[in-house]
């Protein structure tokens, strides 16, 4: 039989120190060695603690400014040895078993996201000795725990005093974080060095990655996707902020479904273009009414009144708080699925309770005005993905270009700005009609433009809403007059577009036929 | 000064031997001393090659059934050695430069895609000291070269002759090889501990691993996104296979944008659906014509005839190799952006030559029925991303249930399949018109289903095409009878529809009175 092992050591070597003091103190109690290295052995050391260096402990002093420390087989031999197996090696080549690994990497997202940081200093980022510690802790489990994060000490401290199971458990969930912390590690280094390869430099990096490494962290299993056969679920960005919404709080009603959560994303990101109040209604991924107003009330008045039928069981968005004077209003008239806003008035909260299905989404704050970041927008297809940048830019009032003869009074110019802004939003081909600052009809996602600008107009006609002195906007040029002969027709008086078709002539002529006024913003809003 | 450092190193340990011996045999030829370990080893001293072992080399024997071989400071030392800097301490421990590192990882993947492995089986094939040199080398590539993969072995041997920048060069692309492939790997070892977490066990896996761990490929970087400020690329599956848009090959034609990659694999993905000869045209994502004929040219006539407006400038597939009599017929009548086939004859291609401007798409190969293997769909929301299955239910005739008094005829089931599978391919909500296995109307993207069918209406009256005697499919169930009503006065003779609204009674009971078939497939497709 082998000789006893030696006794249970915890190797500690972490950048942030906050917390480890504590963490130390409780394995000194439990007569766990403290094995360390550098800044973290002299910290523990002023606070009085025994601390072994593991240049002691290995017998080989740390070299080359420290890219050389802990790649040991006493180091690495004490974490993978199997408990029960390897006893005997362990014991004859005096190896103590290392049953608590507690490290930091060296922060390789830190310090590429610094301004002006050189390849070299990224290069010198890369920590190797630590994520090989961490993949041997978390492969050995079964007898190691592995700790990366200073929020889990306290689940470390705790479980001291925990049961075999208790303790197993939590070293399994531990070793899970530490595969996703060493695979999100190495996905940006490879994304930093895949920016350099090719016709990129070290100094000029490409947008787009060789490899496209992403990772993002479950928020929930969804019920089922987008139809009931299909599984799903709603991940979100490690960095998801207050406005988004993988970060929204579900205040109350029943689970988001995955269409709930697709639409309120649609809605918020609609909604938050507009400084002023506003409200947008959404359904099937497209909004069917969409207002500023004066206040909540208007907005959400407005809105409602351009599409009544499709509002129903629909997706309401505001870019206010939500007030309890709206939710009166919404109750009375509608089924609602979801109401989404920054914030929510405790009396309309205290109100919705009587609604019990109504799902209440809090965003939190909502940056409005529609200069949001911009973040990659993944599109799967067959085989592979699409990845582009969010549409983030927005037309302003002095980048638009008069093009006929009449110019746009003040009020067109509002008009035609809000409903240019809501195009945007609308799938490709869009057409939106607009008066005060409100949708009067939507024509969404056809194949050709001239059906999308009919369908504005039939569900205005439906609805009772007048036509006549409304603008309209398209999210990308008129390829023929048609369309804009059939908007006059009905009343159209102002259009905004991109322009850029080969018959912009002709498609400006007819503007001026109908004495219509018509700005082109030079950009273009596809949207599929 | 220093003392000399000892000769240039490399060090070999793969589990694929496959062209192992002629690198071995290039580095012996230069002077460099090869250091190996178990099988390479031996591999190579069969050979007739002088092999070093690496526990000779450190001075300690390898231990733990190989989990600690190559995790020695003489190791690592010998591969992050910084050459200028950290000579003198090389010297004074005997470290001798490692300028090569040829390794392949334990194969995880493979592993666990195999029938049956147990969590225990997966564990002990997570690899540690390979990744720890991979990611070692890759840091130092100034000095050290890092290969992974048996294809760059030539690349290597090349540049033993090569100049000192172009080692410098190839030893970069490899370290950025290398840092994806550790990232790779951990990201799928993170997925696979991370699916056992929670309330799912190491037996019981979840669907949904705790973090998703991604890597695609770059195809190419698009000149631009869904709009020109966007900026785009086109990423891929590492295993996407024949049959995908992503491994698709362009014959001729100037390379494809966002919009048409988009598009043209919504049109493969419906074409496949059918095992007869079938077109399909795509045009905003939505299909504008589906047809299945008795041969590809009737196919495409007949799919051109449902809109021809909407046809013009569209993505046009088949599931038969394109041929040059309706490459001809579709000079003849429409401008065309791509074509999109599982191979292309040859004189259909010469005809081709004559419009340069068309992209011409040879998907290889397309497995035909619809029964395609699932993989996940991606869709970016604020701060996150929604997951699902792709929709590859398909329902068959066996599983329709009649709820109509009147029977179907066999030709309208023939029919009712038929838009039931178009349906599934347009943006919801979505209501199909279709008679002899053709489209007649296609009413796509609206925010609620009465629209849809008006435009289907509409779009088959504006094209000359008699609606009377169709039949319908709707995505979704209809929530009232209007829809039903409508749909008979335009002369629809039977629909298909999933079921289950609770109107149900009142939506068939219409049906009767119209003296129409009825089918529910008891499956819904809504499709954003």
């Amino acid at each position: 039989m082998a000789e006893k092992l030696a006794g249970s050591c915890a190797l500690l070597s972490v950048s942030d120190k906050q917390g480890i003091e504590q963490l130390a103190q409780a394995f000194v109690s439990k007569g766990i060695k403290l094995l360390s290295t550098g800044g973290t052995a002299e910290a523990l050391r002023k606070a009085g603690l025994p601390v072994t260096d593991v240049s002691e402990h290995t017998g080989a002093a740390e070299m080359m400014a420290g890219r050389v420390k802990t790649l040991h087989p006493t180091v690495h031999g004490g974490i993978l040895g199997r408990r029960g197996i390897d006893d005997e090696v362990m014991v004859a080549r005096g190896i103590a078993p290392i049953d608590y690994v507690v490290v930091n990497l060296y922060p390789f997202a830190a310090t590429v996201a610094r301004e002006g940081v050189s390849f070299e200093d990224a290069i010198e980022n890369i920590d190797i000795g630590g994520p090989a510690m961490v993949r041997s802790a978390a492969k050995n489990h079964a007898s190691v725990a592995i700790v990366t994060d200073p929020a889990d000490y306290s689940r470390i401290i705790e479980s001291l005093d925990a049961s075999t199971e208790q303790q197993g458990a939590l070293r399994f969930d531990l070793a899970v974080k530490a595969f996703e912390h060493t695979a999100a590690y190495d996905g940006m280094i490879a994304d930093y060095f895949g920016r350099r390869t090719g016709e990129a430099s070290h100094a000029e990096p490409a947008d787009f990655p060789r490899t496209l490494n992403t990772q993002f962290v479950l928020n929930e299993t969804l019920r089922y996707g987008e139809n009931p056969h299909q599984r799903a679920a709603f991940y979100r960005s490690a960095d998801a902020g207050p406005g988004t919404i993988a970060a929204a709080h579900l205040l109350q009603g029943k689970a988001m479904s995955y269409n709930n959560v697709m639409d309120a994303d649609a809605a918020l990101a609609c909604v938050r273009q507009f400084t002023e109040a506003a409200c947008v209604i959404v359904k099937h991924a497209n909004p069917c009414g969409v207002a500023v107003g004066a206040n909540q009330l208007e907005a959400y008045d407005l809105a409602y009144r351009t599409d009544p039928t499709s509002a129903f069981g629909g997706i309401i968005a505001f870019n206010r708080p939500l007030s309890e004077q709206v939710v009166k209003e919404i109750i009375a008239r509608q089924f609602v699925e979801v109401i989404v806003a920054p914030g929510v008035e405790p009396a309309a909260l205290a109100l919705l309770e009587g609604k019990p299905n109504v799902r209440v989404l809090d965003c939190e704050s909502l940056s409005l005005g529609g200069t949001a970041e911009s973040s990659w927008l993944y599109r799967p297809v067959a085989g592979g993905l699409l990845v582009q940048d969010d549409d983030v830019l927005n037309v302003e009032l002095d980048s638009l270009k008069v093009v006929s003869k009449r110019q746009p009074s003040e009020a067109e110019l509002t008009d035609l700005l809000f409903t240019w802004r809501v195009a945007k939003f609308v799938k490709s081909n869009a057409i939106v009609y607009g008066r005060n600052s409100s949708t009067v009809g939507v024509g969404a996602g056809q194949m050709s433009r001239v059906y999308s600008a009919r369908i504005a107009g039939i569900k205005a006609a439906d609805e009772g809403l007048q036509v006549a002195g409304a603008v309209m906007a398209s999210d990308a040029f008129f390829p023929f007059r048609d369309g804009i002969d059939n908007a006059a027709e009905a009343g159209i008086v102002a259009v905004i577009q991109p322009g850029g078709s080969r018959n912009d002539a002709e498609v400006i002529a007819a503007a001026d036929e109908h004495n219509m006024a018509m700005v082109f913003t030079g950009v273009r809003h596809f949207r599929h």
